[in-house]
């Protein structure tokens, strides 16, 4: 106990404490000591709080738990297996019946399989997290993951498909070839631009509902916000100027629903600067957002375009935001720096030159864009209502759901914890 | 009480009991009537043996039961996700340091991730039950129940995948795509000869466990069947001439394991009759089957062939093994029929002319030749000990491993029920 309380106190304790514990410690009985402890752990943790908090070393502990556990999700049986009368339903010769139904009436499958609360997480591994392109097998622990997050917060059955291709039509074609057991598809961790092709493919040669998440998700969560910082700031979010500093899988879906939703001055810029139509070189979807953004055809990098903006969303990686384009921006300037685990610009030093309204991809600092808040109560939501489509007017609605859960929108409460009660119903109540 | 007592009882009882239970029901105190019910119902269940069991409709069961569990598996999450520090490192940001590791160490997926556990049942639905070919969605609820058979006998995750292609070389493919995740794939209800190709073309080109278990699973069971039909008959099983009745995926893999166990004598017969060395129009694995089968190269059909065989394997449909072929066999004819649900010959008709040992594909008769005796323990075992291949040795040590739990062999009791203790553990020690 002693050696406990000691290697304890060597982690936590700076200065004369430490000395004064173990010479006590030496010379005491042990339930003196152990008053002692109390006495001394509690200045202590009184002074721990002025103290810099250490880390929890999440790496350390989640390398720990995943080889304990050697994988997140495990399959369960519903039914029961124990008497005769239990195989002969569960399986051969009953199941036979339940065949030759769905073959009468395959649409039935929604009724009497595991179709009706399956999704399939599906990942070539070519963007995992801030990784890059690992591939399958390193797509796998995350996958799980989000599986794990798909039932926990939603009831949905979701299972991880981690794929030895990488070839946009290899991917199309098998995951087209896996789908009559599943409700729903939620394309994940591919790279733009083929995650583009990829899901525009799915949606349509498939009868069951397909979505990008790292699109669709993030940008449902950075509308929330929006929408929420609007508030704050008091502007109206349709007359807002938003300069969205990346052109990836993220940057796209952000401008198009945001677009979507009404703002009009949109400016997008990627590696070469702003996105604008007749730009050299252009083609593919960035002609495409060149279409629908930037109608007055400004060039130029950031700092030349960022000229009274309200709002600053990257989606790109550590330091392409500075603080000097926050200062050319507007009154009370809205900063989404979304890069993950290293923002496009720290919130203390975005708050110094003045950004009124911050938010990240992190859960330690305030307003986290989370696309945990979307995609488990999507899915819930189509798969209860049967939707063959998740359609941009959805996107909308479950945006404004989650806007709406924050009550009283606040620079520091612009967009709810992903814990909110209430929250994954509402973002389901929008998908129909 | 009394209404439950009434409406069980209505279901057993014949005749006048019924009227004197309700005459005393209604004239006695409860306790009274449960005394006197007990004394009814052992009546009843006595005289229940000799009357005509009234047969449970499984087909109207299991369209109850899938109906209203809407999938006979879940998604369970292994880990906790309800702190923060959960979140941080069942997902992100911690789950990186898990895709990093698995990136430099990629074979630590078994160490890390559901791929230690996991494997896929999938099938094209080619050949389902004894259905046919019905395609993807009639084959799920068959393959859902393979899956829970597998959880509740081997705590071996599976997962069903149907296809949307009977197109072998896709399958191939697609299975091949989808692989990274699984830790072994077991094949199903493909039809024959393209099952053949496929199977042997991933267990080629896969570094995991492959196994279509219509083929080897069967082959297993029944060469249990015979270890110890040859016991009750005091014949040598190398020395036992064998008919096999039916050239598909079971007919072939049961033949090759036969000959694998060291059974001298086998003639398979088809629909034109035996397969010999140099048959008109022979081909594919047919032509393989006559390199290793009938060395006498006896032409013509099972009636032909079958004079003085000790063994009559059926695989194939009902009615192709007739009275008369039985009494052409040897002293102490041992039969296995395996049609499913209607066997080749019907075990009344078969023992009225002699047979002694008789098994078959049901539940409803004495020796049931039942895959799942073989299929959760090969796969617990290759998946404990990492194998990569189930070869033909392991095959024939998990069936001498299944022979060996029937103690005493008896014509009623030569292959072990599925719920026999000890099974699953001792056919996984076979696969090493």
């Amino acid at each position: 106990m002693n050696t406990c309380f000691r290697s304890s106190l060597r982690t936590n304790v700076r200065g004369l404490f430490f000395v004064r514990y173990l010479f006590l410690v030496e010379h005491l009985p042990c339930t003196a000591a152990g008053v002692y402890y109390s006495v001394v752990v509690t200045i202590i943790f009184e002074s721990n709080i002025h103290m810099p908090a250490k880390k929890l070393d999440y790496n350390k502990l989640a390398l720990t738990l995943h080889k304990k556990l050697k994988g997140k999700i495990e399959i369960t049986t519903k039914g029961s297996l124990k008497t005769k009368t239990d195989w002969s339903t569960m399986y051969s010769p009953g199941v036979g019946a339940v065949s030759s139904h769905l073959n009468k009436k395959p649409s039935d499958a929604r009724e009497y399989t595991m179709k009706r609360n399956m999704i399939a997480v599906v990942s070539d591994g070519s963007a995992i997290l801030g990784l890059g392109n690992l591939g399958a097998i390193p797509a796998l622990p995350v996958m799980e993951g989000k599986c794990a997050i798909f039932k926990e917060m939603a009831g949905v059955d979701a299972f991880p498909i981690v794929l030895d291709t990488q070839e946009p039509e290899e991917i199309i074609r098998t995951v087209k070839a896996i789908a009559p057991g599943f409700g729903g598809i939620n394309l994940e961790d591919i790279a733009a631009p083929k995650c583009f092709e990829i899901e525009e493919r799915l949606k349509k040669e498939l009868d069951i509902p397909v979505m990008h998440d790292d699109q669709h998700g993030t940008a449902i969560v950075v509308l929330a916000g929006l929408i929420n910082a609007s508030k704050v700031v008091k502007k109206k979010l349709e007359t807002m100027k938003v300069v969205v500093v990346g052109a990836g899988a993220a940057g796209r879906a952000v401008t198009l629903l945001l677009a979507k939703a009404g703002v009009q001055n949109i400016i997008v810029t990627d590696s070469k600067g702003a996105i604008y139509e007749g730009r050299p070189g252009l083609e593919g979807y960035k002609k495409e957002l060149a279409r629908t953004t930037n109608a007055e055809k400004v060039s130029g990098d950031v700092m030349q375009v960022i000229d009274g903006a309200d709002v600053i969303v990257g989606v790109s990686g550590p330091g392409t935001i500075a603080q000097a384009h926050i200062e050319k921006m507007s009154h009370q300037p809205i900063v989404f720096a979304l890069a993950n685990p290293i923002p496009e610009i720290m919130p203390e030093d975005a708050r110094r030159v003045g950004a009124y309204v911050i938010a990240t991809g992190r859960s330690d600092f305030p307003n986290q864009v989370n696309n945990s808040l979307a995609f488990p109560g999507i899915f819930r939501g189509a798969l209860d209502r049967g939707v063959r489509d998740i359609t941009d007017d959805m996107k909308l609605a479950a945006a404004k759901k989650i806007a709406s859960l924050v009550k009283k929108p606040t620079p520091e409460n612009v967009i709810p914890p992903v814990m909110t009660p209430g929250l994954m119903k509402a973002v389901a109540s929008a998908i129909k």
